[in-house]
């Protein structure tokens, strides 16, 4: 192919402390240029509060701001590379955390735009880790469990305080000026394409798939939304909201529509080249990393996205715990599978700000210096056992009022022994959820990780292959979610007629892949053993169990391992 | 009274990393002089094992040059004070850690001073923390429960770790060599007199009750030591140890002989000194903080000792859990009942040594800018909950193989919130003792403090008095261990005819009252039922609990509590 015949697309990446665009060859998706730029609001780009742990909200403006300012640089970036010309980028694909619901009035326009509710928090973007509705999910998950239609069983059996309607609910009560202001609520991985194509009207404006059907509560079976009358049970005000929502649902592999003349300009792009329909970041993040039926990918960052596709043509029962079973949410064409765990790196990250010792902090990164100290202990040589839900559990408990816990702890125990035991919960948390798919006839049969700590961190990644007694392969691309993104981006344009096709020139064989070494895997499957205890006693209602082994094994497993 | 009618007695404590000696007018209690010399082997006096957190031993000779340079210093500086003069000292007291078994040669002397042993680990000092023998207390503990002789009743039904035949029979298992040549095994409360006083022959030097009460398993109902039969069931050695064991053991007002002519010499006394019998420091420490019935006097240092009196006259049930009541172990004539805290000081330096981070740690103590910071925090509001067994428990479930645990950590969990943590799981570990006194027949009338953190930490103090529920009083003397043993050594020269008539002379009221605040004390019965639960659950076997609504717990009082 000539470089004149070359055909690019841009993939955006809205993650919750930057946006990264990617201009990637439709060829064979090598990366042409990128650019990261990160949101300028509250602390990296998410707004707190002291009074609340649990809240966590986002400046709309950062993510119009974050995305010309990325996509300009890396599109003047490309433009340095030779055979790059802006005429052959042929579409753009976009991605967003999730559920990231966002209060707008009439025309689409954020409220967090208006001056007077510049200042308010509940104006704000809704970012995925906003915990502050867990009353509202646990009254939703009440009056969804008694409905006839069964619309908890495709997400797990409990409505998250993460999800769309628990935060609507609550800024109805917390904050119901806002929620009067808002004419539609609208998820941020539909509001960006809408933004750029130019058409933000809440009635008519793309509502993808995957946002709809895994917070949404969106399903076929039962017309879409769930039905006015259960809105209405829960509120009045939700009936009306269900009937400013363009239906039905569509995947991300359709046009959203053509680049706006205005923002074609900010960027240095021509107006209307191709724009798909949006969708999570871990969904798109797993195309780029290869899904495809029986392959788990794993997108680990400050949290984890685990997904799967299985295919539509044979049964599939509904998965326990699970964040969603959506049809078409990944790929079209197949159901797309959703679990996770809320906190990863953020636990990590957590204990390095907090609780790591200066001779850890003072030089260089505190992540390098802990793991270094960390990855000399062996498995089971510390006598420590934590649960990874600082930030609750999603999968398999799905439930946000859970809390950290770390047991074992001696008079010398040392931070690398913490910092390696915190690591190794967030394993054992992998591993229940790879167990729980398995279980409901899901099988695993590889699992490819992508996302920052899969990329960076080998002495992660090596003890969840330990702890999973399986390869973990890393993605060949460090940035799949944004590749993901260019991919339904080539699709939207024409590049490709499916996903998969796209996928099969676009992704290619992992870079790297961990194996599980014998006398590791052995002594983590019988830390696993307790540690699902008490994932089930401190997880769980009414599980009683006597704990009174779990010190003293705990401590057999220490002097056995120390004795060598 | 003139100067020159004035008297002198001198207390000598032995404590886990310094020895103090304290020149005390018998008068009054009034402190003339004192002196505190470190120990200069190991790690702050404690020789340490990389392989095994569970021991600790000391270096011998740390004790008679401790003694030797303590006393020698404090007289010298008496000596520049109005009134003293050697010739007026008329008696010494000693008390140490225990139990502090030291494996001694046929002339008594510790095998750790002999050059082939100098570097053999288990040939010097066992120091009571030392929790390598664990195996061997499971079996006696085993042992001893179905004997006819009730061998456990005094002892709390569970026989320690740190317990003299627990520890010599672990010598013979781990270090035959040592064992083979011990002739006799000697308290260090026993064998600091015995030294000063020039007779340290196994069979003859005075035993003291309190240590062989509390820890040798000595009890006049069934004729002093167990029986040899008993002890040859454990090990035909042991029953030979038991025949090089001077019975009966002795109270510590009796006098164990004068100062030796060549120790005099050595410290500028005169040859001849009244010396008492040796105790421990808390049943010293206990009578120097004004100890009588329904009074606890707490020691709050690295571990606590909580001791209580109960008069003879009246019956005294058995406590299930307290590691002792011993006939005349604290006041002659009284039950001595001990108590006590593995850790408490421990858990706090831990915490400051591994896990602060550099803001609490680069300037100054650590203590004092993690309790400035602390001691803003409410009561419940930072959701975490802590058992304080990070060296075991001690009381009430005498078991060293139990272990921290930390639960509630969010992704906001500060560094001083864990450290208030660990603070009110030592004051739930506290309470708790009180509590079984209570239930079984004990009284606590009245709390005194003494020790390093009841002496020099208003925050922690507070805390435990706002847990407890009650006034927590401060000892007046900041020496009460040495003024007790100065008390003991004042009895023993001829000043007083008993300890409580010395008592009520040389003791003067408490310093300082710390009284409990009822929203703290409120917020705290809260969290200490959830202490409970899980002090039951992972402190005994079989108690099967769910516990699935303990984070749940945590979290409702941290949300109420910060919002006030």
């Amino acid at each position: 192919m000539t470089a004149s015949a070359k055909r690019f697309a841009i993939g955006i990446d809205f993650g919750t402390n930057s946006v990264r665009a990617l201009v990637v060859d439709v060829a064979d998706g090598s990366e042409v240029a990128a650019h990261v730029s990160d949101y300028r609001s509250g602390e990296a780009g998410v707004l707190l509060s002291p009074n609340d742990p649990n809240l966590a909200r986002q400046n709309p403006a950062d993510y119009i701001d974050g995305f010309c300012s990325s996509v300009r640089r890396a599109v003047a970036s490309a433009k340095r590379k030779r055979g790059f010309q802006v005429e052959r980028v042929i579409g753009i694909g976009i991605d967003t955390t999730g559920s990231t619901p966002i209060p707008v009035d009439r025309d689409g326009t954020p409220l967090g735009l208006h001056s007077n509710f510049r200042r308010e928090l509940a104006a704000q973007a809704w970012l995925w880790k906003d915990h502050t509705a867990h009353a509202e999910a646990a009254e939703i998950t009440a009056k969804a469990a008694g409905h006839s239609d069964g619309y908890l069983a495709k997400c797990g059996g409990v409505y998250s305080s993460e999800w769309y309607w628990s935060k609507i609910l609550h800024c109805k009560r917390s904050a119901p000026k806002v929620f009067a202001a808002a004419y539609s609520w609208v998820e941020l991985a539909d509001f960006m394409p809408a933004f750029i194509t130019g058409n933000t009207d809440p009635h008519t404006l793309a509502r993808g798939i995957c946002a709809a059907g895994h917070k949404a509560m969106y399903h076929d079976s039962w017309g879409g939304l769930p039905s006015e009358k259960f809105l209405a049970s829960l509120d009045p005000d939700l009936a009306v909201l269900r009937r400013r929502y363009a239906m039905p649902a569509v995947p991300a592999d359709r046009k959203a529509g053509g680049l706006s003349a205005e923002v074609a300009r900010k960027v240095g792009l021509p107006a209307g080249v191709a724009v798909a329909v949006g969708a999570f970041d871990a969904h798109m993040g797993a195309v780029g990393a290869g899904i495809k039926p029986g392959t788990l990918v794993k997108i680990i960052g400050t949290s984890t996205c685990d997904m799967m596709v299985a295919p539509m043509d044979q049964p599939l029962q509904d998965v326990p715990g699970l964040c969603g079973i959506v049809p078409g949410s990944v790929i079209p064409g197949m159901y797309g599978l959703e679990a996770g765990q809320s906190a990863v790196g953020d636990i990590f990250n957590w204990f390095a700000k907090q609780l790591a010792p200066q001779q850890y902090t003072i030089k260089g990164d505190p992540h390098t210096s802990l793991s270094r100290a960390a990855e000399k202990i062996l498995p089971g040589a510390s006598g420590l056992l934590a649960l990874d839900w600082n930030n609750g559990n999603r999968t398999v408990l799905v439930d946000p009022r859970l809390t950290g816990l770390l047991v074992g702890q001696t008079l010398s125990t040392s931070a690398p022994e913490v910092y390696r035991a915190l690591v190794e919960a967030t394993a054992f948390g992998a591993l229940t959820i790879i167990n729980r798919l398995e279980e409901y006839g899901v099988p695993v049969k590889d699992v490819v990780n992508c996302g920052g700590i899969a990329e960076k961190n080998p002495f992660v990644m090596q003890i969840y292959a330990d702890v999973c007694n399986r390869p973990m392969k890393i993605s060949h691309s460090a940035q799949t979610c944004a590749l993901g993104a260019a991919i339904f981006g080539a699709v939207a344009g024409g590049a490709y007629r499916s996903v998969e096709s796209a996928q099969r020139k676009m992704v290619r064989s992992p870079r790297k892949v961990y194996r599980p070494r014998k006398a590791a895997a052995t002594a983590y499957a019988e830390l696993y053993g307790l540690y699902k205890q008490l994932h089930d006693t401190f997880g769980t209602a009414g599980h009683a169990q006597a704990l009174g082994h779990v010190m003293k094994s705990l401590i057999a497993i220490r002097d056995r391992t120390r004795k060598g």
